[in-house]
């Protein structure tokens, strides 16, 4: 069935393998995948999804200004969106009704929260509304699930506040549990 | 392990029912569980958690300024907050860390997103930050997987604005799969 | 869509509640569900699924020798069945087959497990090929997950052998989770 | 907590890219991981473990006569098995109590069922016992998910019967949704 699909994860467990290995499987059996990913400022061009994996393809980018229903055109199976905490609201919206009133899988992958805990006001809308969630697991260092993530400076100190997202920075980002995430340890 | 918990679901998908099983579960292993569910306006009192099934039992209420470490004074096993739609995004972030730092299980049940498709501030929350989210099902007329969530006026018309929360009205709420809350049938 | 689902917990995690709950909402629509629970012995007769939190109904009772198909006769948009541990691989294969080829979901609820660890036989067929596996939770006296189930005899001592099912005996059994099982302790 | 997983799917899901991924996230935080895969004939020896996407590892084979408790000495943060439906029930509950005394994560990967909708004796222990089921999905060619797996001999004829596992042959697999299994369409 047709359906809006966010699988959300903290950094670094796998979404973009994940990604990847869903548009192999479209295309081995001869059918069409879109695939998008954000954007760094404002024009849309072309991106790359790559997988730590040392795995990589191009991609479309996505705007606040993309539609996404000229997607349609090209008949895809399947569309498939990195970095999905990036959309706006909007196009979440604009995703959802494409996925069921247009029978076409929208599958997103993103981060639920910043740095801070804040939820991503993309992701807030896919929590809210995408018909499936679907949860990809990593690991904290002490071994626990990570379902937070936390922001270092370039000396490795654990930095609290700024813009939720830092271009060109040296800061660094790690996946943890949620007792790190509140007490500093875990 | 101590986890907060969000169950959500559309309408009458049997969350309340799910909820007084799970205390059963406690209780019946000698356990002590304290029960939550929303008050009606702002002054904390007694509620009572019901179930379609016909089976209730009294809960404390919550209220914007309840805070809910008072309760680890009874050393509860798990706590369970019913319609945790209506906590704050506040409330939410203290049973985060009382779970983790207090080692007891919070187990929140509530709705999405209110009639107009719009996330509830608290279950925005809880989606964000919860460590386990789990769907409860229930289904549309039509048989599929219901969602969203409609609103009715007394005449059975389908009512697309208005207050999020109706405290006394004659409206009606039906759950339904995406294609009929966007396009009116399925 | 129609599926073949198998809801499989360790004992009193709420499987008959869930059913009574899921039954509920279909007839609350106008839709008509059928219900099975298994005999005790090997002629269909009368039976009852009843739920710890004290509701009940009336069901069918299936014995090896039930064939699923007559039930299509009266339209059910879903069926139910209870204690499905207690079906034959023959009767879950036909149940796949019919919620496939006739479109009607049908919801099985059972045990994976008996006191010895060992798979049921309906359970394995069920665990093999239904289309979702769904985990309903339960707790051990230690607080964490119970996916197992353990025998006692009317003394209290923990019994490892003996017949799979024992129909009128004095035993009790306890779910419990994988350290109690192997270790007796936790 | 350390539990035993098994992550099933169909063929061609994505289960050996997602055993990869898992293993350089934990080797990413210095951590141990030892991978297993099956050994094509009954001696121990030396295998690999590689995705359709193209990346691929060594790793150690395992025969019907492994034992892996000798792996914890080299105290791993996790022990990964792929094509683990050839795993004996021996061995699967011997994974089980290692994962629960020993504290060691165990996830395995694998088929449910092959060419005949037969369950492979690995996987139904593991279905039976695993703490936590995880499915994997992949498509059908009409694009719903395929949960079964079907045989053509070299002219592309669908085959019914035959060994279990066929090594050297020219036989090729489909995952197919169960219309499909059961019908030959969809």
């Amino acid at each position: 069935m047709s359906k809006l699909y966010f699988r959300y994860a903290a950094m670094n467990a796998g979404k973009s393998t994940n990604l990847l290995q869903v548009a192999y499987n479209y295309e081995e059996r001869g059918q069409v995948v879109v695939i998008y990913t954000a954007g760094l400022d404002d024009r849309a061009g072309r991106g790359v999804v790559s997988s730590r994996l040392d795995v990589e393809r191009p991609a479309r980018t996505f705007s606040p200004e993309t539609s996404f229903a000229e997607t349609l055109a090209s008949r895809p199976a399947c569309i498939l969106i990195d970095e999905a905490q990036f959309l706006t609201p909007a196009q979440v919206r604009e995703l959802h009704r494409l996925s069921h009133e247009h029978r076409v899988p929208v599958i997103c992958y993103g981060l639920r929260t910043d740095f801070r805990g804040a939820g991503f006001a993309g992701s807030l809308e896919l929590l809210a509304i995408a018909d499936t969630l679907e949860e990809m697991k990593t690991i904290c260092r002490c071994g626990r699930k990570a379902t937070m993530v936390i922001r270092h400076d370039e000396k490795g100190e654990r930095i609290f506040d700024g813009a939720q997202v830092q271009v060109g920075g040296n800061e660094t980002y790690e996946s943890v549990c949620p007792s790190r995430f509140y007490r500093g340890s875990c």
